[in-house]
Order: C-alpha cells, then structure tokens, then sequence
C-alpha cells in the first residue's frame, strides 16, 4: 500500500510553525507496513486543498490529512474534500455527540461554531477525539482512502493511534516486517563514509541504505522489509556486520546511541566517574554528558574555566606551564585533565582548550584549533587537532565530540 | 510570483528527520516577498523526484528544492532534475572548482565521488557553497525556475542567503520593501503571546504577524511590505511599540536576540563579568553564554557541580546548608551563587540546582523543580521554580533561560 501525508494549514506554508506532524505519521505509517510515497502542504483555501486532495486520490491507497477541522473561519478541510469528491456536506450525529461528550469534560459550552464541525463529506465515517472538540473522518474519493485528522499534534496523536492505524491494520491482508538498524560514525566525513559501503546494496539485496548527518555525528541507517521476520532480522544483522568491518573504529554503536550515551553506558559498566575541565567548549561537554538519564551517577564535576586564573586556582595548572606554552597547548590540556580528575576525585578526566572563534586565532593556532587531554590513574596524554569549520557553534560541538572520542578510543575500543 | 518548495530525501519521508528545512525557506521567501503555495517531499528515488519535478514546472513561477546534492549514492537530484527536463548532465568546471576550494580549506583530499557532485543539468548555473562540498544549481524546466540547494540546514541557509535570495530580488522588477521585526519573549505560553495580541492586525493594516517558539522563547514576528520604505519602517516601530505594550516584561528584545546574547550584551556595556554554578542545568548556562562570540570578555568560571562534594569544595557551599535543606533548596542555591562569584573574581554569580528528571523527583521537590541563585556585590537572592515538561533536555533549557531572565529582570530591565 502506498500512502500520501498532507498538511494544510497557512501557519506551516508560510513556515510560521515546523511542521512536524508529517514525520511523526510517516514513521508510524513505516512502522504498520504502509511505504510512505510523498508528503504535502498547502494554506487554507477550500479550491487549492480540494485540487490537492483530486491528484492524491488518483495516486495513493491511503492517505492522512493533518488540519483544519476546528471550529474558526479557517477551518475548511471538509468543505474541501466534500468538493474534490463532488458530494454535499451532511450533519453527522455521531460526530455531533462526540463533540458534545467532550465539551461536557471540559464544562464547555456547545457553541455555534462547534456544531459546523460536526459536519462531514457525505458518505464519511467519523473517527472520535477523545481529546479535543474536532472529530475526524474516514472518507473514499477516487481510489484513495482518506483520513482526515486534526493538526494539533496531541490530539493528532491520540486519533492515529486510537482510530487510523487500527483501521489499517485491518485492511493489510499481507503483514510484513519493516525493520531498521542504526550505526553511529564518527571521524569520517558523510562523503567518506558513503565511499566505504558502495556495493553494500548489491551484496544485500533487500537492504535499503541511508545514511544522516547530525553534526558531526553520521549514522548510518539500515533498511529491511520482509513478511518473514527472523529473515529479515539475520538479513539486518549481517549487513550490519558488514557495515562495521568497513567503517572500523569509526563506529561506536550499533543501536544509533550518541556518543555521550555511549561514554555514560562505559562509565555505568566500569562503575568510574568523570570530571571535565572545559576551556573552548564552554560546557557543551558537560551539557552533552547530563543530557543522559542517570548521568549523575558518574559524572562528579566540570569546570568551565576559560581565564587563566580560573585554570590556576580551580585545576591546579602551573602558572610555569601556562606561561611556557600558553593556555592552547597540550601540556596545558594534560594539566587541566590531571588536575580536574584530581580536584573531582574522578576516574577519568578530560580537558579542552582552544579557539573556537571567529576571534582569538593566530599564525600558530588558527581558529579550529583545540588541544585536548585525557587522563586516568596512571595515565595522561595531550593530542592536539585543527577543525576548520569557521563556525563557533559548529567548532564546539566538533571539540566535544572528539574528545569523547578519544576517551571511547583509549578505554573502551 | 507563485513558488512551491520541495524537500527531497528518504529520511524526511520516512518521518526519521523533521522538515525544518522547508517552513526556513518559506519564511524567507515571503520575507523576500514571494507567495508559497505549496510544500511536498519525496524520496530519494530518480524517478519519483523527475515526476514531481514536472508537476511543479507547469504550476509554479519558482521552486527551492533541498537535498540530493552530497557526494553520496543517493544523492540523485541533479540526475533527477535532468531527466525531469529531458537534457543530460555535464561537468561544471565551476562547480568542481567550487568544491576543491572548499576541500583545500578542509585539508581534504578530492575523492571520486566529489567529482560526481560537479555534473549538473546542461544549461543549469552554478551556486557556490562555501561551507560545504555540494555546489547548487539554477534551472529552469518548463515554466518554472528551479533553485536546487543542499540539504544540510547549514549550508542550506548559507546558499539561500548567498545565492537565492539575491537572485530573486533581481527577479523582482517592482521592488517593495519587505521588512521584519522580531521581539524575543520569555515568561509567557505561545497561546497567552497569541492572546494579548488578539486584534493587533486590525489596529495596524498592512502588519502581518507571526509567532515562532523556539523553546523556550517565544519570537514575535512582524512584517510589513510597502513600496515606501520609511512609511514601511515608521508602521513597524508602531506596531512594535504597541507588542511591547502588550507583552511588557516578558519582552527581551526588539531585535530578535536569544537570551544568552541579550545577558552578553548587558555584561559588556556594564563592563561586568560573570561566573555560574550549575546543577540540574549540567553545563547549559555555560554552553549558552559562550555560543556568543567575545563571551571571554566577561564569562570567567563556571562549576558544574553535580555531587555535594564538589558543591562544598569548589563553590564554598557550606556542609551544614546542605544537611540542613539539601542540595534542592532556595538557601543552598544563595550560597551556590556567591560562592561561584567570590571564586570566580566575578561581578554576578549564577546558580542552578534542581531535578530535571525522569528520576529523582520526589512528592515535596517533583521533576521539574528548580532553586536559582543570583548573586551581585551586596547582593544575593534565591528562588524557587516548578515547571512541568516531563522531559530532561526542555527542563534544563526551561531551568536555564529562566535563569538568565532572573539576571536579566533584575539587574537590566
């Protein structure tokens, strides 16, 4: 079955909201079975929603339409889809009674306005909304059946679930198993990861590619559709296994897990806490680690120290270090990571130290320069990189991310 | 003129990645004063693309379609666009120049698969891409004038800004001013923003309005169009008074500034310096402040401060405080504040301490509870929040904008 998702609305045309309801019914839709072919917006105007509504129906098995069945002015979607089919708007009882119901929670009033929402195409059937005044509606035009659903995500929401999906699941005669598998990357470029798996689609048949940069993470997702399930399952997995022999240590996990997770699961297992002494990245580091449920249970401490002084009295870096080297340098990162493990009484330390930009850069140590240091018991090393992403948002997250990095790369590959 | 914007890509159709590409585009089309009429997506399917491709040639006088354009396998748009317009692809000498430049800056390599990003529709025009590999291109197929630029909302932007917009201004024979203004509010839902500006639109024609949360902030948008372009200015600052007016307080900024920029700003002006003390907030406050170019001037230390231990040894916190009312309370965030102040050598000492969930609420101090201290010379107040987001990251972002806005309210208003 092939479906269509439309949005109306002239808040999403004009881009005054994100539409973000199209996504959330695509992967639901992906998930019962059904291939998503296309997604569209249009404002609300009765000629151009009904026009949309004629093309989709000569198109698609399935459609779900987002918006326009309030109770203001601007809320013409049935008017319009009784246009595109050529039939009348009719009275419906029972979406009359589920309004009613609603309003009867909330001790509302029935108003005027409410009762032209209970009218609907003739010959649709109505989905109820347990959460709010507008009811849905099941309606045929052309070969295409249509969904017609509210716009407000949580009450869009509770009727795909309670009304629409329940709905297709009895229409697929046929199940079959739509599955998919992600593998986090980091260190390579999208370009480079791409290169590294040309002919993965041709020594798995059946296996859909993407790959999806969130920066500077890239994952790379596998696809597979399958009515037997265990097939598809060892399918995904030796794909999979496939993908990680060619990405090497580039990957750091095998269910899509960022790359802080990934350091909060290690730090759960080993039962090992960490402290974090930022210059350049200014707290992403540490904003990164608390962002995980439960972080709390390993990490102690980080330091956002940008002025020397701070470096001095709060790390315990030597004022001699500082002055030799300089604050950007990996004898100062070794310090700061030593000194802020010391300082937390942490297993781990890790430090950065650099210039994000778009100021402070020199001949020596350009914009994109970061200096990082790790250290453990018995352990401490400085590394130094240069990232030229003339961004400063974009140079943070590229530090962070490296020098979890370099933490995962020497205690948990 | 009538334009559609066309998002391409597998991971918007299938509902992986939310659409933010396109309510961007359009937003800045009507700015540019272009008319949007339509949205779609397809996926990354040769054909498919090539189909919607002529259905838009023959409705729209211009399209911006994003995505398709990176070095990888499925990267199909230019073959798409070629195929939609029955011409074949060539080498774009430009183009490939374009993206040596750009890999020369990265210090990487040229790799086969770059090259394939140099072929694009005979007869289309290169659009540079100065911050990443793929070039765009212009085009036109039937009646329609396509502008093909990449995916990546980054280097999306860029090209909109840098190589569309321009040319649709030259496109525009009767230029008429379009102009925006943005008021940055904080304190208030988006229902009650939209509320106190119930009837603006009647007492000032010719303003258009538009909301925008990005949370927790929520942007005010006016925009109007005139051929005059101080009658234009002098109804904006009208209209923009009278927001101001309705919203009081809770407007930060008639310029669309973020919080953070608005805390700099402040910080520079008074020539003051700063040092905060999170908790619950895990380094937020501190990534916020130095995302803003020059933060160094005045962002000094800070402390993220997760367990007692480091409460006590690194702000000051005294031992009794924290057995007395524990580490969530009014009387601890006090002394969090002017710890990290004195430690610091700073002017304002910020802190944070609270529960951001899932776990670690309790009956008296549920999720979502947050104590701040704000801390100046002879100065020091504590407060106590309980917000209800039922998630981590909105209640860090909620704990940390409501922080900087007591700052704000206190010492700038």
């Amino acid at each position: 079955m092939k479906a269509e998702i439309l949005a109306t609305g002239d808040e999403i045309l004009t881009g005054a909201v994100i539409d973000s309801n199209s996504a959330y019914i695509a992967q639901k839709l992906e998930e019962a079975g059904v291939e998503v072919v296309r997604h569209g917006c249009v404002g609300d105007n009765v000629e151009t929603i009904a026009a949309i509504l004629k093309e989709i129906s000569t198109r698609a098995d399935l459609a779900v339409v987002t918006g326009g069945l309030g109770p203001t002015l601007d809320d013409i979607t049935a008017e319009a889809a009784a246009k595109a089919a050529g039939v009348e708007l009719v009275f419906d009882r029972e979406a009359m009674s589920c309004i009613e119901n609603f309003l009867k929670t909330q001790k509302r009033e029935v108003i005027a306005s409410n009762k032209n929402q209970a009218m609907v195409p003739k010959g649709s059937v109505c989905l109820f909304n347990f959460v709010g005044t507008a009811p849905g509606f099941v309606f045929k035009i052309g070969v295409c059946l249509f969904f017609f659903i509210p716009g407000v995500p949580y009450e869009m929401r509770r009727m795909l679930a309670d009304g629409v999906l329940p709905w297709i699941d009895k229409l697929q005669k046929e199940r079959s198993f739509s599955l998919v598998k992600t593998i986090s990357t980091f260190g390579l470029a999208e370009a480079a990861v791409n290169e590294r798996l040309v002919g993965l689609a041709e020594e798995f048949p059946g296996i859909r590619l993407g790959l999806r940069a969130k920066f500077p993470v890239i994952y790379v997702k596998l696809y597979v559709r399958d009515k037997d399930e265990d097939r598809a399952n060892i399918l995904l997995e030796k794909a999979s296994e496939s993908v990680l022999n060619k990405i090497g240590k580039c990957a750091f996990s095998t269910d899509g897990k960022s790359m802080e997770a990934v350091a909060g699961s290690f730090l759960c297992r080993e039962k090992a806490t960490i402290a974090i002494a930022e210059s350049c990245t200014g707290g992403l580091i540490s904003h990164l680690l608390t962002n995980v449920p439960g972080s709390s249970d390993y990490f102690l401490f980080s330091g956002v120290t940008y002025s020397n002084k701070a470096k001095i009295k709060i790390l315990g870096v030597a004022e001699a270090t500082l002055q030799k080297y300089g604050a950007v340098h990996e004898e100062t990162a070794k310090e700061m990571a030593d000194g802020v493990r010391r300082v937390a009484g942490a297993t781990y330390g890790i430090s950065t130290t650099g210039i994000a930009g778009p100021g402070g850069g020199t001949g020596e140590k350009p914009v994109g320069t970061v200096c990082i240091g790790i250290a453990a018991p018995d352990f401490v090393e400085g590394y130094r990189f240069n990232f030229q992403f003339n961004e400063r948002l974009r140079n943070k997250k590229k530090f962070a991310i490296t020098a979890l990095d370099l933490l995962r790369r020497k205690f948990l590959v």
